[in-house]
């Protein structure tokens, strides 16, 4: 029997939970959570087997910290400090940097992998776990060399078992591209959302007169703040570049609509609709 | 035996084809394009019966104008000219102001309804129609005293028949919200596309850690050039407005980053999650 501990049990944490659970039998998955009701609810649903303590954590196999990225970081060392030799532990955090630091001289620190599933939903909570969430989707794995070899094995076993493409990437590296394509699509989301609200003080307009344009547009404004927020905290620098490029290419737009120059509005959305192809080479890792 | 004319057989007019013949078992679709290879496409997969000329017009019981809004503001004027008096043509565009302004003082103008129906997907084309795109989408009718009463209900049974849901509006009113939930989202959605393109010159990148969040705010960022400039040109002050406040809004969520105020950017977040219970409101209309 292998012990599966899951703390943190969100979307993220869930699935994992029932992915496992599907595709392993001799497995005992151990839920802990700091919200009483999330931890109940996952028994409930059935996501884990078992509540658990921190305390407990010796008993582990694998552990998954799925919480937050700041809570991650407070948590870590004292995981570490607690789990047996031949424990794997991974995190699930959308920025990568300052987790592999907290950790870096850490007597565990080939204990742990840094990882981050290219996987998700704008909804939160045990409820929003999904069964298949992570199949053909892509995992990215940092510094897997600073990882003990047997239990990158085993880890990318679990991850390849339930569906998952491997990439490696330097934190760096990592923190750097996904401000572009996830953090940064976040935020303008958001800022839809807040500049529509703010405008349409009667909502029967928003209602009646918005589409699915609208709606896949703003879809991420209602993602979770608490996972949100420390992400932008950890990632600050690249996503304030990103903001900054984002802002410049709307000032650009805007000028050229103040200006009349329509041919070169034309050609600047046709330039990007070469998004089609590179959106058609992903269809794999999207949901 | 009823002749409805369709003129532009893109995704809209198409769409509006294969609905009307799917619910009437007496009529006889027209198609006029000025891309021959389009109106072969269109006869090809069953969208029309036919295809026709201007001068065929004479001909129409119901003209459906499915062009860019530029190209149906030069067209209508000649369009009204040629139909017969109990003949009523109606467009599709996404700006009402101009278009109205276009046909106020023809001698038929009782023969013309301004409609817009909030319909549509990102691809365009023949092959982009879709049978039952207008189920439950709302459609938005200006000036509807305008139009001659017994055409009013002609038109109007027309779009209940295919099942979609009717509101009235002024064109002032209209362009200004639309600008807000549509042109709005489709800028950000393409200088979001643009942002990324431009920073990550190497696409595995954008390829392998892009999820399904950056899919669905940039999808909008696939639209058809030839349709979306005209629409920002007619609708210039409306999008100028709307994005103005759009990067007020970024601008000020950057500098909040840059403070480190990570408090304010979680309430920031918090207020706009409201959008949940809007879009919950809107799941009628949206695909």
């Amino acid at each position: 029997m292998t012990n599966v501990f899951v703390i943190g049990l969100g979307l993220i944490g869930g699935s994992f939970a029932l992915d496992i659970k599907s595709v392993y039998e001799d497995v005992e998955v151990y839920g802990i959570d700091t919200d009483e009701e999330h931890l109940s609810q996952a028994l409930d649903l059935g996501l884990i087997d078992k509540k658990a303590q921190p305390k407990d954590l010796e008993k582990a196999d694998t552990v998954i910290v799925a919480v937050p990225v700041s809570t991650s970081m407070k948590l870590l060392p004292g995981i570490l400090d607690v789990v047996r030799d031949d424990t794997v532990v991974f995190d699930v955090g959308s920025t990568k940097s300052l987790i592999c630091e907290v950790v870096a001289d850490h007597p565990k620190r080939r204990n742990f992998l840094a990882a981050h599933p290219i996987a998700g939903t704008e909804f939160s909570g045990p409820s929003a776990a999904l069964k298949g969430l992570y199949k053909n989707k892509v995992n990215i794995i940092c510094e897997v060399e600073k990882t003990a070899f047997k239990l990158q094995e085993k880890v990318l076993k679990l991850f390849t078992d339930i569906g998952m493409r491997i990439r490696y990437m330097d934190p760096a590296s990592h923190d750097r591209h996904i401000a572009y394509v996830s953090h940064l699509s976040h935020i303008s989301s958001f800022m839809l959302g807040k500049t529509v609200i703010e405008k349409e003080k009667n909502e029967r307009d928003i209602f009646d007169m918005a589409g699915s344009g609208f709606e896949s547009t703003v879809r991420l404004a209602k993602s979770s703040p608490a996972m949100w927020a420390p992400i932008f905290e950890q990632n600050k620098a690249n996503v304030i570049e990103t903001l900054e490029e984002y802002i410049a290419n709307l000032q650009q737009f805007k000028e050229l609509m103040q200006k009349g120059d329509f041919n070169a509005i034309y050609n600047e959305m046709e330039n990007t609709n070469r998004i089609k192809e590179i959106l058609k080479g992903m269809n794999v890792t999207a949901s």
